[in-house]
């Protein structure tokens, strides 16, 4: 197995198609992933169409890489396809509402994990990107999601035209308790985080954003109270219009 | 690698511990999956203690398997860390949200599969519970998780003591999608389940729950609309009491 400790995302691809067929195989393969009392509640949006694609870049700020990766995935919760089946077989389903679409997003991040773990054994590489919150309604839209169908996590692949460093992680110790959650002292988050702060980075990002640290970056201006409260009534409004959050039975 | 294609659930465990070292390493690596802003908005609590197992059993609806595995992992959405970070840092943090939420679980589940894959690579078995949802609150008191901490998945995980059939999956077309979504007929439905409702298991099953069909199974019994309307109550309460859906600014 190529070494997942050197996994890092890769954001520059080569001009050069990821085809259908490998993708398809891919898909089949992570399918393998656990899944919720085997429902598989996903579904896989690929698009390599380019107008598409710039259509999608709207939703997700115009980041450049939505555009040149020749490839780019839509992992959608999907409740939709399950309770077709159950309408045809004479069955109720009753799946609109929250802990079904939890269910169905969970199902949806281990498929996810699985294929781009398997797309990168294949050589590929991918980047999450966490702008999919930000305008589901947009995406929904764009790609014609029905009732019963979210979009949860989206993913740039293609081959990789860069060789990046790795980014850094926390110690381990620092995400591990042992059989009940220790919680953090002082201490504890300064010897956790030491290193992180102390690269050259964070130093470069704290000086251009014109901070007194790196965590102030983050609640100033990349991960703002103010944008999350506007993205968690989107994603409120957007969970609704997909029926997510029907009362009663329907 | 150990082919993906090939994997399976593993619900029986050799009696034989897993070292925490393994473990450690196991959590190491994963966390090299993609995480949000590189902020890694998880925890991972280990139960192997067997008066802490007896007591998660409970919420777990006393599967077998939760006492048997020599390890239980609980998989937590966490944006206390990174808040007690900001607080120790003159930074004002403001992810007491539902999209802050989500991310969290996303980059918990991410991370999650990446974990399973590696153990499953090392030779152990896994199974992931579905149960998680059922009692959150339940086991936000016994693993004792503070504010801005929620369980999102439950594992577990030991040395096989068993050989299981491959559960059925739906043909990948099933699942698949290009450029945009397109739904359902009654002719797909019967297409992509047709192997699935043909399938000895699958005709048990509904023998013995009396229905006429699989589908019914999961509506009357499995997945019923009066168990998920109590779930999404009690999800919304956990969330709640974690802070993870105040309106103001805290």
């Amino acid at each position: 197995m190529k070494k997942f400790a050197e996994r890092r995302s890769i954001r520059k691809y080569k001009a050069v198609p990821v085809s259908e067929k490998l993708i398809r195989s891919l898909a089949e393969e992570a399918s393998r992933a656990a899944t919720m009392g085997n429902m598989q509640l996903y579904s896989l949006v690929v698009t390599a169409d380019p107008e598409v694609k710039l259509r999608l870049a709207d939703a997700h700020h115009r980041q450049p890489m939505v555009l040149e990766a020749p490839v780019l995935l839509t992992f959608c919760a999907d409740f939709n396809r399950f309770s077709r089946w159950c309408e045809c077989r004479d069955a109720v389903p009753g799946y609109g509402n929250l802990v079904s679409f939890f269910n169905a997003a969970t199902d949806t991040l281990l498929f996810a994990q699985a294929f781009c773990t398997l797309a990168e054994e294949c050589g590929l590489g991918t980047c999450i990107l966490g702008t999919t919150v930000d305008n589901p309604g947009m995406i929904i839209d764009i790609l014609g999601l029905p009732r019963l169908v979210f979009p949860v996590l989206t993913v740039t692949v293609g081959y990789p035209d860069e060789a990046p460093q790795q980014t850094d992680r926390l110690p381990v110790e620092g995400i591990l308790h042992e059989n009940g959650y220790r919680d953090y002292s002082p201490e504890d988050i300064d010897r956790i985080y030491a290193a992180k702060e102390s690269l050259p980075e964070s130093r470069y990002f704290t000086e251009l954003n014109g901070t007194d640290n790196l965590a102030q970056v983050f609640t100033r201006f990349r991960f703002t109270w103010k944008d999350n409260i506007a993205m968690s009534e989107k994603m409120v409004e957007a969970l609704r219009k997909q029926g997510f959050l029907e009362k009663k039975f329907d």
